[in-house]
């Protein structure tokens, strides 16, 4: 019912501060590319993964591999190594009513994670996106052009893509890539690094 | 079976007194806008949620989301940081045999948890519509119009909207709009504030 | 297989005594009205709530709210406060292959479950239909006419119906009327008191 | 696979001995009637109900009405009120590829649980047919000739019916009529006291 | 993707040598016979009970029923009357990728299971095929000619059938006939005394 | 979303060093071969199996083969008896919006298991294909051809193949096969000895 109206071009802001357990990922539709905030929140539990969102299958199995990673790296994160089992996880992506899937907010997900678990704010200028695999690998996603130029429109002024992007950027307008930082990076480690306020260290 | 007869376009009419747990919201659908009432209701438990009254998927991850919400902020709420794990949640929305969606009722969903958690009763002239993010950030969403005309037709006389929502309400009827009060928001403390007797701290 | 043969259009008939656990809700079909029992059975369990009857999701939700009104009104009914975890409970509708489905059993689905709770027995002359909220509202329902027809013919002479629907009752014949009490009502507190022989209260 | 071939039409026959945890109920499909045997078998475990031999939902759900029935009686029944959580019950309809549906074996699956519950063997010469309700009401069901028939040529020379199918058996040949003793019941301790060796008591 | 290719018509071929937990079951298909190998294997566990090998709910159903037959009769079979509740136990018919289905893998099933309980191994020159029941009946199967020649081919010499297909054998050429040593049997009990190297007992 | 774009025909490519808990297989699909990782993570947790990358549920259960087969065989292989109850497994396959099925990935599947739990780093110049049983057994697989050529591409030296699918390289052409060293295997056993550091033994 609510997806009919002024707000139906809403496109996404760059948070006004830092925040703790939000990342800005970019995402790209066949209409062009958005930004999405990826919110993760903490609760007394017993190790419950709640996604919400209106996520399809490879984005919901997408976070799950994001989770693991970072449940297998506590210990070089400085985190609790039994946290999973003392807290229910929630995952939510708004805006609620918007079917989203693929496996290109892997990255974003595992950093508002660490974000989250670590209480290290998420520096409010980082936009990014990059598929996770299981020991923190970074895979090249679709759509660089387009989730650049929205995260542009959106106020972000440090873009984290993977590796194997790199080449893709030449598709962007010069008059763009003047305003943007570009990290090019191939695991995740690297993104904890670039995004968190304290890199993703304690 | 239920749906036929002299009843089918019974429009929703404000409580006649302030009550526990349950909250006003605003609906719109193909042929205008009503009112809903959101239920909450607690029982000695083990942290299950029942959500019933024929949601959708996005409703229910609404309520999902407004529920993790309320979870995160159980501390400034003055709430117990344990409710979810001695207690069954069973939120509710009648009418049972008529389907609902979408995420606007998020606020509304926030706002008849709190209630029902901390005993404070919901001021009965308040209608509310908006999207709630994890954080408890509010989104706009669509039918302002209608939905505040069926608030009006209700009896009740002060609308919280979110504050993206505010240029909306030029398309509303001079003589309707005079005889409410508007509140924009943009997070849901400000929500319990203006909704909860007791301004939804304890 | 069963459904073939002389018994097609069975009718229901009232009870020959007074019972405890089973309620008499009154239906209404395409091919007119009908009566139904509401059985509840209480087994030593872990709260387990099952329901059978071929019921619909509709009627599944209504059991489901019916439950919960029940526990939230615990101390007031003189139940035992956590007899949801000591017990499962089972909610079942003769006939086994008739489907069935919508929100007007919600209050007969109440008063068994508080007679199999209390060992009240429930009024057997007494047929009743409306749908219940969570805070035990009863919400009005269609199907008066075809509904109270049924009752009738069944024997029963006492009518429960919602306030809501009084102005329904013209279109009965004043023949069938004449034999018949009806009683109107807006709360499942006042169901109780009608229905159960010791008025809903211990 | 194994539908094919000499044995298609293989008709039931009756036990050579009483046995315990197998009563002989009474089918009805298309082609004619059909005796079928409930298997019940308790294994020591945590209350799980399992339902084998490609049951339909209504059948499925005949099956937990009984079960409940016989739960709720265990005082009665010289039971152990407890059976229920410390074993695992396995119903099982032979043979496996035959889809079978319907509520009329209700209280052939009622006696088989009985008997395996109290070791009571189950007299071979019984043939049943009739839908539970929870607390143990035989409802009429359909085929009530082409039952009796299957009976027969199996063997069986008692068979319960439903009271309310008494009619029926005007259609049942003479020649077969005298060869049988019909039981006509309306509660399912009758029942018990007819089908079991000790007549369900202990 | 594995299921193109020179393998596609692969028959299966007798064990080397006496296995346990590998029971050799006799298949039947539009195209012809084959053998195949039901595998169990126990883990230490909690009861989980897995089924692998694009099995259809006819034959899960027909392994759940093994498993009961085998879980009630521990006493006899000299085995761990709890083992159900200290293992998980799983059930995998290669080749993966092919379809399976029907009740007539029953006796194969519950072979492997004791084998693997009791660690006594099977006959590597025995073949079977049957549908057991909850109390181990051995109830009759189609395509018995198909199966028989299936099994010779793969080296096979005694085969177990079910008592009521004594018959079908007539069908076999007799060039095939007088290599095989035939078993009829009408119970589990008689399976497992042929198949084990021990008997089935202890 | 990411599935357009110019990386579309990304091929595999082995790694740079010996890993833990990271197998290389061998797939086979409409337009050629490919490689995969296969990628196995451990977290402290209670028994729960997670299958992420868009698997098939053949693959899924080729999946619980291996697992289970590694399960059985602790004490052969120096692993923890009970490594199951007390960690979470995560088995993933990249590239997650890519889907994948069959039962070719056993052994690789195995092997990862192996490694994670035993931290024994895997030789980078391997890949593997063939199903595995829950006994160890290597049944042939499909697509060698297609399969070698990508390894080869790859940069991979030795292949581990079937034993059953040994004259399948007769159609890989002469200037490949020199490159590479095939190793062909029936068990399971065999394959971890190639694959691991150790050898699969601690
Ligand atoms: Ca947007
Ligand atoms: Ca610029
Ligand atoms: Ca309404
Ligand atoms: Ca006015
Ligand atoms: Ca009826
Ligand atoms: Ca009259
Ligand atoms: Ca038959
Ligand atoms: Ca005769
Ligand atoms: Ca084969
Ligand atoms: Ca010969
Ligand atoms: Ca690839
Ligand atoms: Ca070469």
């Amino acid at each position: 019912e609510d997806l009919i109206g002024k707000h139906k071009f809403r496109y996404g802001q760059a948070e006004t501060e830092n925040q703790v357990g939000v990342a800005t990922g970019l995402a790209y539709t066949t209409v062009g590319g958005d930004t999405l905030q990826i919110e993760v929140s903490l609760s007394p539990g017993k190790g419950k993964l709640i996604l919400t969102g209106k996520l399809g299958d490879v984005m919901k199995e997408s976070a799950q591999t994001a989770l693991s990673f970072v449940r297998s790296k506590t210990e070089s994160l400085g985190l609790d190594a039994n946290f999973h089992e003392a807290h229910d996880i929630h995952i939510h992506v708004p805006e609620g009513a918007v079917p989203k899937d693929g496996p290109s907010a892997g990255i974003t997900i595992a950093t508002a994670l660490v974000s989250a678990l670590s209480k290290q704010p998420i520096r409010r200028e980082v936009g990014m996106t990059g598929e996770i695999t299981l020991r923190g690998r970074v895979l090249p996603i679709g759509g660089v052009k387009e989730k650049t130029l929205s995260a542009h429109r959106a106020g972000l002024t440090t873009i984290i893509l993977p590796k194997d992007n790199e080449r893709d950027i030449e598709d962007i307008p010069e008059s763009v890539r003047e305003d943007l930082t570009f990290k090019f990076v191939s695991h995740a480690d690297e993104v904890l690094k670039i995004a968190l306020e304290g890199g993703g260290v304690q």
